[in-house]
């Protein structure tokens, strides 16, 4: 959608193509000749993955909302706005400069370099991200084993490319999966192999037939990735003895787990469940966290756990985070210095506990959740084919209908009933799992009020009466 | 030196590996048997990049650094402190916001989402970062050619990523060469070449030999990286005649130029010559950017200008920067925005110039350019073997001596006479160039003060001269 919609060669500006004049620059001949006109590149010669839909998806999906801006979206999977205050931002700041002068005993001098100069690799707010693991995941690691990223997504793409040492290399993946996992994988050349989630969250039968399967193809399953609490896009959770199980599984099995964790603070009513890293006993979890949803996505700012030691050629031993630290040293080089102050002065106001910091934040998702819920089970009765699941917390509901859900199907909703919504089909690798006839599509309900949230289900039910009555 | 100052497996705390009690999450039990402790990984198993020099290099140099904090630094290359002000990064987002208002046309909720949110992947600035070059720099781009990135590292990966489509595909990049180029080349698995810089900042000779000895070879150069204007390391700058001819064998042997221009505003006297973007007729030029030397480093932010089309398999046509795009979105997702927004307020407060916003940083590094170069000169007379080039911008100045500058020097020098600098080696590719051979070292003279610069020449002066006398 994006490259047909782009005017063609002839048709960009002049003034893109030939240079201006300066003040201060020595100015150059003009060419005799008329510049050539042709396309520069094709993307049979680039990488790979810039024609793989893992990368694409994303693309369509927000070209799709900004074709449809007046449509009500169920799509976005964004944190909450309202709570926001753009004057808190100045005041985080001066509390972070506050604790690096008080409580870490900088000079004046100290303080303007750690804000404004380059600074350590593995990030600055690490002390503050092991408190808050300890206070609200009873995760207790030693903060040299954490690297502060850029977004949880550039915590991926480190520990993949890590992982990634040769071509027999492969990641397994809970599916349905979260699309920036598979892009990341893309990046980095490393096939994932899909293992079923099912109602538990994962199927740990297919998981060892997985492993084993790719064992006897000559692969080495690396690592599997999964999202245990009210996972993207599926909105299920894993229970304790599934956990359990799994790190057992893992252990024998010999490979790592790389536990992603943006939703476990918005559980509903029902008490949490411990997180892989709290019940890991033998350094087998890679954990992965973020503050897009517990602070806001505008810092771009979430971490690696990584401390998992790693012995060397020379038989020196090291920690994991100060390997994916030598990576991140020449992907971006730090975490931008600011946006850490600007997530450490929140962190710093509620004590550490982003589980405080965010009990309303918790009840607009609960109260959302509900509402979609009984909001379905009000439009589509006992009879009707339609179903979804009930998750216990999270930002996202999975409605399943008799139906292909494809993307022509999002784009006249879009139009035609002014909704906006995500074909599950996004979630699944390509081919493998037959994304083709996928009938199921995902409802976000975090960012939208309880009004629009009535109004898009009432769209939803249109679209989706109307399917029925046409495929009837 | 990292892996060996750690302490053994055995030594890591109890703490770091048990999981601690938390409130309100359901208590795991027990386990009977006592933890195994192994070491989990081996570099042998992870990616062959993570045991590259060009990845251990920084490490090394901020460890030596980090290991002897009172040695005067000629080493770092970072930007001059004196003027930045805490006070400005509030009032920068308030300047933001009111462009955002005023010049825009945002509501105050969009104000609060574009600073908050998640965002344009390509980055939110970008008007702003055109402006500035064709003010700074007489670059006329369209703005949506540029994608803004977490510093110009991001963007070399992006780049480098991007035309790495498989194992024919090599990179050539004058030597010696910034090391972060290498390392963003060795994170995709491209093979770098190196072509012989010399007095010109490049030799053509040299390039087109190492272009059509590649394609003989069966390789594919993608791409030629240069970075004309007060190179790091070599301070040395191409002459308008030099960039012409650059320009016209990349279009006569079809590559690409990638162009990295962190420097170019800290030219000395002279008038600048004009970048190979601001003459680049044919969108040969994908231009690199960075705002870490000319705003501040702890923004991170820096952007690509990729106006090159591209066609896809459908034959529909687009521009190079909506690739790159695609795979930042899986990357990083999107630049800090209140990054971008500290760094677009400082644009706006400067009409969008940074040319006449570094005016006095210019005068510094002018003056301590100046200042190596004069205390060199009073130190080492005209029979004394110690050379040095005279750069006409810039950060660096390089220093030749008739002995090898190994690692195991600089080590001495931080030690027993209290000096850091760069041995040169670390910006030579590994085997090619016979880094072990290379008899000079970088000094940066950026960050310090005229007093510091006198000590720490007068240090440097011992340690040639006791290295001279011992040679002797």
């Amino acid at each position: 959608m994006s490259v047909a919609d782009l005017p063609p060669a002839e048709d960009l500006p002049v003034a893109a193509l030939a240079p201006a004049p300066v003040a201060g620059v020595v100015p150059v001949e003009e060419p005799a000749a008329v510049p050539e006109v042709r396309t520069d590149l094709s993307t049979a010669d680039l990488h790979p993955s810039l024609e793989d839909p893992a990368l694409n998806s994303m693309n369509f999906l927000n070209e799709v909302a900004n074709h449809y801006p007046d449509a009500v979206s169920l799509a976005a999977g964004r944190p909450f706005e309202e709570f926001w205050e753009i004057d808190a931002l100045p005041r985080y700041l001066e509390t972070f400069s506050r604790h690096l002068r008080d409580d870490l005993g900088h000079t004046a001098e100290q303080v303007r370099r750690t804000l404004f100069q380059y600074g350590r690799t593995k990030g600055i707010v690490h002390r503050l991200v092991a408190t808050n693991l300890e206070l609200d995941e009873g995760i207790a690691v030693d903060p040299e084993s954490i690297v502060v990223t850029v977004g949880c997504q550039e915590a991926m793409v480190l520990v993949l490319r890590a992982l990634r040492s040769g071509p027999k290399d492969i990641l397994l993946a809970v599916s349905p999966t979260y699309v920036g996992l598979t892009g990341a994988a893309r990046l980095v050349d490393l096939p994932v192999l899909p293992v079923s989630g099912g109602p538990a969250g994962i199927d740990l039968d297919d998981l060892l037939a997985k492993v084993q399967g790719a064992r006897a193809a000559g692969l080495r399953p690396r690592a599997c990735y999964v999202m245990p609490d009210f996972a993207n896009p599926s909105g299920v959770s894993m229970n304790t003895a599934t956990r359990r199980a799994l790190l057992s599984l893992a252990r024998e099995e010999d490979f790592l787990l790389l536990e992603d964790n943006p939703y476990g603070l918005f559980h509903g009513d029902g008490e949490r469940v411990p997180t892989l890293k709290a019940m890991d006993e033998q350094r087998r979890v890679v954990y992965l966290g973020s503050f897009a949803k517990t602070v806001l996505p505008g810092a771009r700012v979430g971490y690696v756990v990584a401390d998992q030691t790693v012995t060397g050629a020379d038989g020196s031993v090291g920690l994991f985070a100060d390997e994916l630290s030598k990576i991140k040293s020449m992907l971006t080089v730090n975490t931008p210095a600011l946006a850490q102050a600007i997530v450490g002065g929140k962190l710093l106001e509620h004590g550490c506990s982003l589980a405080k910091a965010n009990v309303r934040e918790r009840e607009v998702y609960a109260r959302n959740r509900a509402r979609v819920v009984e909001g379905l089970a009000a439009r589509f009765g006992p009879e009707s084919p339609v179903r979804w699941n009930v998750p216990a917390g999270g930002f996202f509901v999975v409605v399943t209908v008799p139906f292909v859900v494809d993307d022509a199907l999002l784009e006249r909703s879009a139009r035609d009933y002014g909704v906006l919504w995500t074909p599950m089909h996004h979630f699944y690798d390509t081919g493998i799992d037959g994304r083709e006839g996928v009938r199921a599509l995902r409802l976000a309900c975090s960012v939208v009020t309880p009004a629009q949230l009535e109004v898009g289900l009432d769209r939803l039910t249109r679209l989706i009466t109307d399917e029925l009555a046409a495929a009837r």
